[in-house]
């Protein structure tokens, strides 16, 4: 597979696309990204690396982050994990109240927002000092000690996250979340800050295609647990949209409103992709349709 | 018409009943209360006045203070109120989310907790000192002085009340709380918190019987408008049993979780009742009771 | 009280009104009607007649329909006919089949379609000959013989009525009707085809103001079942719109598609109105003002 | 691969646990099937048959058949089936209303019911005979022509299936179903009758995991087409336990109320599991566990 020669072609044709989504407005600091911005890179199962456009420029990862959270909260607790949070696609936006409140406090799955606030809220029990040690793993995952939190988006969430915040007071008030509220979320908002470039992101992903273990093999989940987040992934990593992604790509991974999206394919490689403009239903619109192609060009889908 | 042989008469029998409802547990203050005390209170036109029971003893109004924050902000803002909140019963318990979601932020009427919580910001918005301002209107429309806000109940309130800061973190996001978040909270909890007996909450009514008119004869809103803050308690009073009430009352009022309820009759006279013992719904089970007692008895229902 | 010049002058003023609404297009009967028709009628509690405009032409009364049944079916099953259908306002659209499938195959009250299908059932159940036996009663109860359902309008709404059809089907799967769905459907359609003037669907409703007596003085409902009926129309007469109505007309009513409204003050009056155009709840826009009107110029209102 | 003594494996282990779902009840004729039959039957992309158990007795494969319908629209309408048809998981029961009142009659996915029948309205549109021409289509992938319809199963749907006939008619109210409402039924429940064994089952399902190609070698779909329907097997085979599924089994597969389960790992077999009790989402207790055994053993899924 000649993966250089298959990035240009994706990244030539990207270019000459008409873009019609629109830069997240959700915090005045990512709306102040620059909308053109497009970068791809791929790390194969052996570790080569394949990069173009702004690949190496740092991004604000937000939701990306989310199986990072799951990865580690499924390392302390194992499949207690589901006795909070569920493993089904929602059917509902990535922020919506409705559900849980049918579902009594329980959020469908761990990558709408409101799972990933237990999953938050589970961090904070087990980790002694959270956002330092969060980061470190990240280090470790990754294999880069630069990776950091970029506080004034982290502060800028905090102002104007108040759909989170009812989310947040929603699940305390299930008994869902057990630390304090602000703690919690003060977590959540750094975790989503994290910044980096699509190459550290790919890296920090491998564990979920080498069944388990981080490029310079350290073990993180078991061959079984990565397949099973995998798997949540694939069936719930795109919100609304994650079934749209499944037909079109074919492959397991994550999006955020900062415009990034990691996917991979098991045992072969893992992608990332970063673009600000989103679709009306969040997703990066450049980076579906970078991997939508990559898996048409390749044929290497999982199904 | 022999108010005092009917109120007596309505009292040996409730006291006969069986009750099967709770107290309310959703914050400890509450929880302590005796659970067999029973008043009622009523007040007629004329200003005679009629008690049996508890009726003087106090007690946390809780939300039957919200159709008296709403004649004072309908007093600021006329029909402009219903720019930011409806008149629709809603068909949903009373601390929902969901409808909020659909309805983007719009609570369907203003004695829902997303509705208070709305006014509650009018308030704050439009009073100098908005918790001194609301009680020095209180003890004007009541004649009373010495009707106090319960400090520890409202912060009780404040420090479990996950499910209301989740509802008005959820209005502000969008955009309908305009002023600081935890400032309309301590508002609204403190309100909540107000402590009268049965006859200084059926004085404090009055003006809703009585054409806009205090028991002193102060103004306090038009005659048409209090037929439309009255319409609105009798469509949507009573949480979702607002038609049972209808059905089996046929009074406008007001519950609270308390076990307060306030109703009148247009013209004619205004009713309290107090017992703590709730029904599934969150309404006085005595209460309801009494009040369907004392229309069937008198014949006295608008219908 | 000078209803005919109140009458003449509301009349006068609703014609200089641009109305916005539009004539139902749910079957193409109802769609040819002349939206310009305008008729009122009012009978005082002294059998005195005030009509105007086309209150003497004939209409397809549609959901007016079903206060009749109602009455019809409580006379036979009395305070039963609640285990099978409920009377809190619905928060929803007239049709909806969603709060349905929350709540079990009970409708939240009889005035939404589902519930109506209820009623139609307990009907079928309860008469020897459904429709002719239906028609007998409206014929007492209005003192005009003349009256008959719309044959092409019944079989229009049965070839065009797939969302009816959904919700008996959807009922009977709940065992919330129990006989043939196609029985009970042409009940339901002949039910609403059924034409009357304004002064004829006044008369038919007078019972409703007279503590349960028809004009002739024939004891339909006593006077505690009426109330309890007035009731439900006060919160759920009017759709999504209920308490909007209440709150501006402050009259327990009901409203049909055919664009007729019929309205009551206990004790004092039965008025009808008929204007095609109905705004975005479906509600009659003209009828609607009329109503409102007549109650801010005669100051009779409930409240 | 020991296909034989993994399944031999499976079936022992299976045996011995102690099943606590039931049979279905919706309609008699299923009611009455042996509840503790159990065959399992795999065929490799080899052509290879594992069979055991009681993978040759027919069953009712009910809902399984709503891959194969979607194949065969696919194949007419291609792309333009999603104009009618979402891919999105639904986060609700497989029958349910709700979600279709909110999103105006476009089913979420073609394997809930209301979707089904939006497919079924499509082969009614294009097969000359429907129900013979569907049957052909069947004899044709499955290399076997003594598939049939049960018709007194199809029949019982059809007097029991009032959730479906709601479902039909109220995709009619929104325009999405374009036949004649009892004829799309009729096909629909045929379909559903549908009897097979593990094996033919199998064997049906080959072409989704063979590149579009049955065992004889006759095109059906092209394998970019199988991909896309494998993948919203994936995301939505499972009802409201997809993700569960995805999560435990990692595989693209259909389930029925008959207790059938096809599932398929591209490129290398497709399995089929029958055991007629169901959990309470309505999916086979034992052929999900089964199924997770043998991706367990095998290692083989497609994370």
């Amino acid at each position: 597979m000649h993966y250089d020669v298959i990035l240009s072609e994706i990244y030539s044709e990207a270019r000459t696309l008409k873009v019609e989504g629109k830069v997240t407005n959700s915090i005045p600091e990512l709306a102040r990204v620059d909308s053109n911005k497009f970068g791809m890179h791929l790390t194969t199962i052996n570790g080569e690396d394949y990069g173009i456009g702004d690949s190496n420029e740092k991004f604000s990862i937000q939701s990306v982050s989310k199986p990072l959270t799951v990865a580690l909260a499924f390392s302390f607790l194992g499949e207690k994990v589901w006795e909070r949070v569920g493993v089904e696609p929602s059917g509902n936006p990535f922020n919506s109240l409705v559900q849980l409140e049918y579902e009594k406090g329980i959020p469908r799955n761990p990558f709408i927002n409101a799972g990933a606030l237990v999953i938050a809220d589970i961090l904070v029990s087990h980790l002694q000092n959270p956002k330092e040690d969060f980061l470190s793993f990240i280090h470790k995952i990754s294999n880069c000690d630069t990776i950091n939190y970029n506080a004034s988006i982290a502060q800028s969430e905090k102002e104007n996250g108040f759909r989170n915040t009812a989310l947040a007071n929603f699940l305390k008030s299930f008994g869902n979340i057990t630390n304090n509220v602000d703690e919690v979320l003060d977590f959540y908002f750094h975790q989503c800050s994290l910044e980096m470039t699509c190459k550290e992101l790919a890296h920090s992903f491998f564990f979920f295609a080498n069944e388990g273990y981080t490029m310079l093999g350290v073990p993180v989940l078991n061959s079984s647990q990565v397949k099973r987040l995998n798997a949540i992934m694939q069936t719930c990593g795109f919100y609304d949209e994650s079934g749209e992604f499944t037909y079109k790509v074919g492959l397991p991974g994550k999006s955020g409103i900062g415009g990034g999206i990691a996917a991979l394919y098991p045992k072969n490689f893992v992608v990332v992709t970063w673009s600000p403009r989103l679709n009306e239903k969040g997703n990066s619109e450049l980076g579906m349709y970078a991997l939508e192609q990559l898996t048409t060009k390749t044929g290497m889908s999982i199904f």
